[in-house]
């Protein structure tokens, strides 16, 4: 093909500028389209998948046992070389664009001949998509070392506030007394469903080598026996992931990286929804939680001031999360079958995602391993809010009187109180509570055992349903927790 | 609490112009907050949560039988009606706001005491929880049912052009000749991916009732004979849905309707994938594909247009769903823990997106069912590409010549050709071919034998591995699917 | 064409199958292709863009006057009647799929032979976008007569609040001390910088009617005519509407709906900041604003709760348009040029965001026409957070202290104070003040006059920079809002 | 305040994992605040702003004229550093955190006392948002110069296909016959927009400076004199900025980045769709356009491939900006008012989309540069798809028969056509016009003139209407551009 640039420059103006365009783009052309900047991340995956399907090469006769090993002593010692050298690894060339061309490259150089048909049956296709999935679970792995240390910093933090009473909110507003514990315990099963979310997913991850480009492969390759390898080698979670079964969608699909990012938009949202009620908890107003000095900002000026800015930097990272799914999904809206090079962004964004998430995790658990409800500051607020106002409607439920009336005998008791300038429901006497029943043509009469389901304390020590905030039910929860972490 | 607005009014001006504000907005702060316009929609599982809550009550002696047998019979009595008259039913009043108050209301109206008896230890904000876990679960259902008209579409067309051979594309180019079928199992196996997600996803939904409002219940409720209910009626997926195991955390998180939306825009997004691919097909330039007429919009004009609107709206719609599933996360960014009432806008996104879906699937199934290959088209236009090229670096592999060579002595071939102005690589000669190879300095020679691995049709019928787009591996696949879905 | 669908029907099963979907589709696809279920919103438009058509069509010659008259007169009649009908106009068939055809085709019933001539030179690629564009402009008038009375109740509150003083917040920790009616006028600026970034938008929109199909067209038609006839009717915003100088460009871009959903986004973000805002200033903690019992829901069991659920659904809306401005984009994404049938969606979104949007307005000014904050819960607080510390640095800056300096003085002083167990630094004596500036080796020496720079109310008078948050900066703001707003 | 985090150290197990985090996070934690290692790139709006606060102080008396000269000196001077050194510039320390700190830093250790007085009446809450709002302006500016090479490599390949007739597409269609340079313009004008969408915006952001941490100042600032400063040294665009006129909103607000990221979305969209046609165009059964060897990538197996990788990633990255924009949409969607520190995400979003954008624009203009129709592939096929359909609809309407009329007519026309075998309407006699005319009752009768408007090239030749795709209009079109350009 001649070069139609040539053929475009009709006049010297033109020259000029296209001659502009043409030395500033030379650098950024390559720039452009490699991605060994970044993919070179991918390394042992990149060798993991090559000795898996070396095995089947072998297994398959294609290979001689010899060479196989060769192939796979070679790899391994490329993978301890980027092991120590990490990006710096002088492998890594821009003119090879990728993780995959850098790697085999340089294979061949040091072992020759056999690193020649290392590639049999294989294209970057289906290689670059055998990569990634075994990235995402090496991934996956990691945050569960990583979520170790989350889980047992809430997990503790709930323990040090077993004895901590606090007005739990719905709509931002005082809603029933709960144990300061339970509403850390909340947040430990959000974090927790969110990682088994991306455990789960990554069980049910398709197998794609042996794709090929798309169509597969006319050589009588075995993909079950490297399937077979890769589950031996430990580099698939356990037996359940299946072979994809159809090579062009193989190679076309980029579902696992979706799956995987958005899993980690899960977590970071619940990360953000938890930065978020500690930043209220932290106002003067709230004053419920204190942090380690070093998680927040000071000021010289205004020492009171502690500005928890990791906190809102949590919240805020949130955002960059989404945004990493919604550019990973926009990528693939619309997009041709087969692998189209726009399919190699998707490495950039779940690797963006994942660092960020971990680290927000990172810094969610030390902050949460340097927190404490001040407990000081929040039990005398506890009756300000009818707090035990259903308490004593189920209370009352207890007494035969039906769940809807008691609600609506609860309501007229509290504007009893307001009438009478009593701030709790514990303050109006017996035969108050007796006048308001009979008012309502309910025959049961209270006692003074009443006073036992009013007061945020005793509230709190009296829910009874599995996964209540308090009482036996949150000492369950903890004892669970503490159990399920080895604490 | 005095009515500030009245003191806000200060001059003649002002108060013109408040009033005006409020006279307008009586009527549409009503509307702004209320739901029961959409979320009546969950009245059957509404109906089916009340009924394995008041089982539960009666478990636990809160209820008698004769009221829990009244309770059940009015609900079902509710349900027949709702069925039969959908949004229409009289017991729709936005003055109750939502599905729960409406239900509640009517059926204390008809069976009285009992009724009022109902919502004990229990909460609009566990209701609803649970009302959209069980409609998800049905939806999932429900799709599952469509996806069997689908997933036999594709299969039967993908039966039917078991014989036609057509060029596959990356990069939206030539690459290596295919069976047709085979592209068309690729959208199965993807399509069929997305349902799996969720019904996955579905057997894991934590069931929230019980967690009340937020904090549980002091009440002596058995949450676990709620959940064996809810198992025993059939609403839930089978044994495997856990109880939510923190009220806090049930009542907060939207997990379930997130998990659900976002199964939604994966199946969106490979419809909108495979929509791209056809309407390209569909170009006089390609021209691979028919689909009936009643599926294009043509025009008096230009009788020859066959404009593939139905696929443009099918490709245009994926990111609707998209923006559904952006604005339901978008949505739980950063607001605080418990209920807050953002959550409500989760089903008026998550009903979208769901009819946006089943409205796509339920067109792809009927243009699927209409379409096939033109092989009349197709077939002339194989030569052209070199589309055996890998195919034949294949077969030099067997003949003992590592692959990354065999790939450069194909490339110097097909220079060879076009030097000589041939157009195939089977119009070669074995002495070409050979002349080839010893510039190579390859031991091996070919023989007549070669040409059995040239020509896109010889090339489909040799794909020898498991999921490859032609040949055997294509044959297993159908055979698989048609097994699959009793075809 | 033959129906490739019979040719697929090969086994019975099939058969039946294919025939369900059949027979569910027939509807649904008549329902999946139509517009004029929403699209009829573009009545008026529909109609003023054909009289601007029509004008110059009888200037150019091809309609003689009697047919202008007779079209416009028949188009202006339909116009009055879906004036009074709006979508139950019986002209709107869905048959005819959108509101272009139903207007065309009413009108050719009605006067014949001349409305058969109104479609010369048009096509509805140049017509929807026409339609669509003199909508958004219309809808941006719109926005502004609400946005009077949106803006007129936020400066109304911050002129009933000029004398309150409270804290200010960053990072949701208290900072200096304001005019609690400069936070207001606040959120007036945020609010109106979005309408006028929507009207100097639309100034710009570039008006494509003449574009035809794709191609302009071969008869001897005049846009300037066009263009001045729609300005000459007032449907343009004003003299600086270009042409749309690319006829391809015209009817493929939908710049001017995407620019009018991201306008609109902008203001939803700012309401839901807003919104948010006031949900914490709500809560029992803060208590710094007060709004009518109808804007939140009460509970009869807890009467004292004032859920601000308004609020709330304020903010969790701002997702909704957040969702529907990523669906259009994701819409646009990768579409080829010319008209395709994805862009039908545009309507659906940008009428959803815009109605949205209108009824976030609507509400937010009924909420703030009745809020007033509570002076007497907030002042007491005002002592708590050292609020003056920075008009202290910037009061020994006028003594001649650099200000990094006079920032460490002062951080020294409020050392002293809690030292000293002393809340607040007015409680400081002249010599103690003297005492640290000494022990900087700063010259200057302070007087009692230093008492006037402290103490809330004290320092939020001082402000002197325009746009500052109190004294008479705050005042200017003021009384500017007024003059503007004609209050 | 104590450490919480020595309270929470309770068992020895507990220590071991808590102690575990803390040495994780400590060089996390600075990592994870720290905002220098990108915000280093707004070094120059950083200089430029305080050069301009510095000039405001002297004008006020708040510094002499020797220590403005003193402060501005050295601003220069570090600037002329960092100009050297860049991110490698010794002062930016990862302790000082952002940029502001380290200039102002490095600024006393070499200037003294005067530099200590140039934070007088400055927060860098202001001054973040001033430096942000410089930068996206002389962003705005540098796309201005990049735009230029641009646009004249695209107005360039529409004059070299000045005569090269084609296809225009609808619905990926053929619908009528264009000049292909003519769509090359369309391209050039929806890219033109985005950038004077950009333009305009800078044009009114407001001015931020002086508007302190979020309250103003009580010192006696001109900031009116700082805008006036920052006119006068070029840093604006023009006299259009006005200053932000509440000190609160300035700082909390970030519509300036949004903006400026909405319009790089926009332009990107625009480069993705460009991009996405060319795709379909290079395909093998397209082949309507030629781009050079070195920005597509060949394979030395199939050396007939030449996959558009450059083109594919254009069309990947837009969707990159848009997960940008909703990244920084979200990520201020709900928080409160004033300075939070999740502002800090917005220079990271905001830089990539910008350099992301900056990179496809110029690889654009490369990629154009070297482009080229093929004329002798596109011509051939042109009497496919009876092109000229709407061109003799016209044609009639000049003969007096009304649109719709003329519309069926021709209708009857190709259908006679293909009845006949015959494949363009050029092939009918004058007599088979004629008799088609007389059937539908119309007086007009036609001569040999008719095949003038018939032909792809004839029609083309004909369009007349302003901006149209072909004849004078595509000249005046072009030659518009030409001067624009001043090429």
């Amino acid at each position: 093909m001649s070069q139609p640039s040539s053929a475009a420059a009709g006049t010297s103006t033109e020259k000029s500028w296209q001659a502009r365009i043409s030395e500033a783009t030379d650098a950024i052309a390559q720039a452009f389209v490699e991605s060994v900047s970044y993919d070179w991340r991918l390394y042992k995956q990149d060798v993991a998948g090559s000795v898996a399907h070396a095995h089947m090469l072998a297994a398959c006769g294609l290979l001689t046992e010899d060479e196989r090993t060769t192939i796979t002593a070679g790899l391994r010692e490329i993978e301890r070389e980027i092991d120590a050298s990490q990006a710096a690894w002088p492998g890594f060339k821009p003119e090879y664009e990728d993780i995959h061309m850098c790697v085999e490259a340089e294979l061949i150089r040091r072992v020759g001949e056999p690193g020649r048909k290392l590639h049999t049956g294989r294209s970057r296709n289906d290689q670059v998509a055998t990569d990634l999935m075994l990235w995402t679970i090496d991934a996956t792995r990691e945050l569960g070392t990583l979520y170790e240390n989350v889980l047992k910093a809430f997990v503790a933090m709930a323990d040090r506030s077993a004895d901590v009473v606090m007005p739990s909110y719905t709509h931002l507003q005082r809603a029933q007394p709960i144990v300061a514990g339970a509403e850390v315990l909340a947040w430990a099963e959000a974090l927790a469903r969110g990682l088994e979310r991306l455990v789960r997913s990554a069980e049910r991850y398709e197998f794609p080598l042996g794709a090929g480009a798309i169509a597969g492969s006319s050589l009588p390759l075995d993909r079950k026996q490297t399937l077979w390898s890769a589950k031996r080698m430990g580099i698939l979670p356990g037996d359940t992931n299946p072979l994809a079964a159809s090579s062009i969608d193989a190679t076309a699909t980029r579902d696992t990286a979706v799956e995987f990012v958005f899993g980690l938009a899960m977590i970071a949202q619940t990360l953000g929804r938890w930065a978020e009620q500690w930043i209220i908890y932290m106002t003067t107003e709230f004053g419920f939680i204190k942090i380690a000095d070093r998680y927040t900002t000071s000021s010289s000026m205004m020492p009171q001031k502690r500005n928890p800015d990791m906190l809102e930097l949590i919240r805020g990272r949130t955002a960059n999360v989404y945004g990493d799914l919604f550019a990973l999904m926009t990528l693939l809206k619309g997009i041709p079958i087969g692998y189209n090079r726009d399919l190699q962004e998707d490495k950039r964004l779940l690797f963006r995602a994942y660092d960020t998430v971990t680290q927000c995790l990172t810094m969610a658990a030390a902050i949460v391993g340097s927190a404490s409800f001040d407990k000081a500051r929040i039990e005398p607020t506890l009756d300000r809010g009818f707090l035990d106002a259903t308490s004593l409607a189920e209370y009352l439920v207890t007494k035969a009187v039906p769940f809807r009336t008691a609600h609506h005998i609860v309501g007229t008791l509290v504007a009893t109180c307001e009438k009478a300038g009593k701030h709790a429901l514990g303050q109006l006497t017996v035969d108050e509570f007796n006048a308001v029943l009979a008012d309502h043509n309910v025959p049961a009469r209270l006692t003074d055992d009443v006073y036992k389901a009013l007061g945020a304390a005793n509230v709190t020590e009296r829910y009874q349903t599995i996964g209540a905030a308090g009482g036996k039910p949150f000492r369950d929860q903890l004892a669970g927790w503490k159990r399920r972490l080895g604490m």
